[in-house]
């Protein structure tokens, strides 16, 4: 909401997955996440405590990607008439136990009427010392991504297709995202990460907006996507769900070719694996080159809310 | 949500105006709210711009009601596909610039599709050095309400009858509530309040929240009820829209019978009117007296987004 002259106390404005502000009594991030029924889930692909659980743990996700622990969030909970108490009290629910599993807790919350349920949370939580946002990233820097791509977008497949018995770790990973805390304060206390974003949007889309903000390109191997067993045993080796689905939550990150090694002696205290999928670049372009070096053509971008 | 022991850092948790939180760096209050749209207002009563402001302006009540002030603030904006990009960014506006009026920043923000177009504002503020909850009233206090009540609510009835040139000064309190910080501030830094909360539900209903939660009752007097000399235009001294009414966004708090000579003296800090409306009682009932000593039934209670 407009680029001018940040006001005092803003270290780091809009545009990035937190805000940073300082008011002279240390650094905090500030960052807010909404799941609307019928735009990010049909009411049958989650349980109300699914709900709250995955509420929470998307905006955790934006703070894993600032690198730092999430601390305090307030609901604002929009409800039908129709909803009943017992679910209503199990979306709380939901909240509450994901926050407390990140080391966070529930301080507020507002209720009202509305035509369709939705779940608005901010959470707050303390910045690391070196703030990492999207904007550092320089050409040669390597991209990595944590974990594994595709499998959240893979689960929605099936539950769009009404699959009788959908794969059970792909449906986790769609209703109980684990945001990469660990990894991000890791990442961003070594000092080893020039730019850093969650990948809720596809992983094309989200090193777009690295890209935007760092003025780079980037170039991406498909062979090097990491892809999980679930999702190979039904999509092979095709990337595409992987490359352009959304809800991943897992950090994409770019790291200077000098940094490169310590990545790599020190990737055991990340909590999670961490894959090189390609480098950034001068154009201003993403390109996505599969095992033979050819390019693809990225017809789709990732989820957009304001698309069909 | 849930009452057990406050997790490391909460100071004040779920049910007050704001949580109040500290992580060792001084102490923030945090408070959430939304406008849904066909709940809070119907798309004629507010232009863009006007939906904007005031979505920012009643969080900054809640800051008002404990005192503090306010300094940063993140957005979700969920939005049907159909509406204008061009009321969009006039929304948006509408939130910048009244929260550049309270001494706050637009930090960051979200963007999601919606059947329905809802303002959820997350609003983090300093908390002044004695904080003040609903949760003090004692028997005895006087309760004081600041400004005049009943106007927004009587702008509503305008709205909703269609009235071809609804009366402007109650329009703008509808359109533009005036959060009372430094009435706020005033009062918490003075420790002359014993209670406070902002006058949102209706001053018998928030009034009943200092009661809940201060175990206590009070006696609210009709012939003290400050009307503003729109809503007697309108009303004559019929009080009961402005014992019912919503949306005044007015601060009611409870006062001590010893401090209230210091109230007296100290009014001209607040920078608003403030006005005895009743007394706290040991009792744990609202009663409402007429002019004449008479009990009038309360059969409605204030605006509840749950019922009808």
């Amino acid at each position: 909401m407009g680029r001018r002259r940040p006001a005092r106390g803003v270290v780091v404005g809009p545009g990035q997955d937190c805000a940073v502000v300082d008011a002279g009594r240390g650094r905090w991030l500030l960052t807010i996440d909404a799941l609307v029924d019928g735009v990010h889930f049909e009411p049958a692909w989650l349980s109300p405590q699914q709900l709250g659980e995955k509420s929470f743990l998307v905006n955790a996700s934006d703070i894993a990607a600032m690198g730092g622990q999430p601390r305090f969030c307030v609901v604002n909970l929009s409800v039908p008439p129709a909803y009943r108490e017992r679910d209503l009290r199990a979306v709380q629910r939901g909240i509450v136990a994901a926050a407390r599993r990140c080391g966070a807790a529930v301080v507020g919350g507002n209720l009202t009427r509305a035509t369709a349920l939705s779940v608005s949370i901010a959470l707050l939580g303390t910045a690391p010392h070196r703030i990492v946002t999207r904007r550092g990233a320089r050409p040669g820097d390597r991209v990595y991504v944590t974990g594994t791509l595709g499998d959240a977008a893979a689960a929605v497949r099936l539950l769009q297709a009404n699959v009788a018995a959908p794969s059970a770790p792909l449906l986790r990973r769609f209703r109980r995202p684990t945001p990469r805390l660990r990894a991000g304060r890791v990442l961003a206390e070594m000092g080893i990460v020039s730019a850093m974003i969650d990948v809720s949007d596809g992983v094309v889309q989200d090193l777009g907006h690295i890209c935007r903000e760092s003025r780079v390109g980037a170039e991406v191997r498909t062979a090097e996507i990491p892809l999980s067993a679930a999702y190979r045993r039904l999509h092979g080796k095709d990337p595409r769900l992987a490359l352009r689905g959304g809800e991943d939550y897992e950090l994409l990150c770019t790291v200077p070719v000098r940094h490169v090694s310590t990545l790599q002696r020190q990737r055991a205290r990340l909590g999670c694996p961490i894959t090189c999928i390609g480098t950034i670049t001068s154009g201003r372009r993403i390109g996505v080159v599969d095992d033979t070096g050819r390019a693809l053509p990225l017809a789709a971008r990732g989820f957009d809310h304001f698309r069909a």
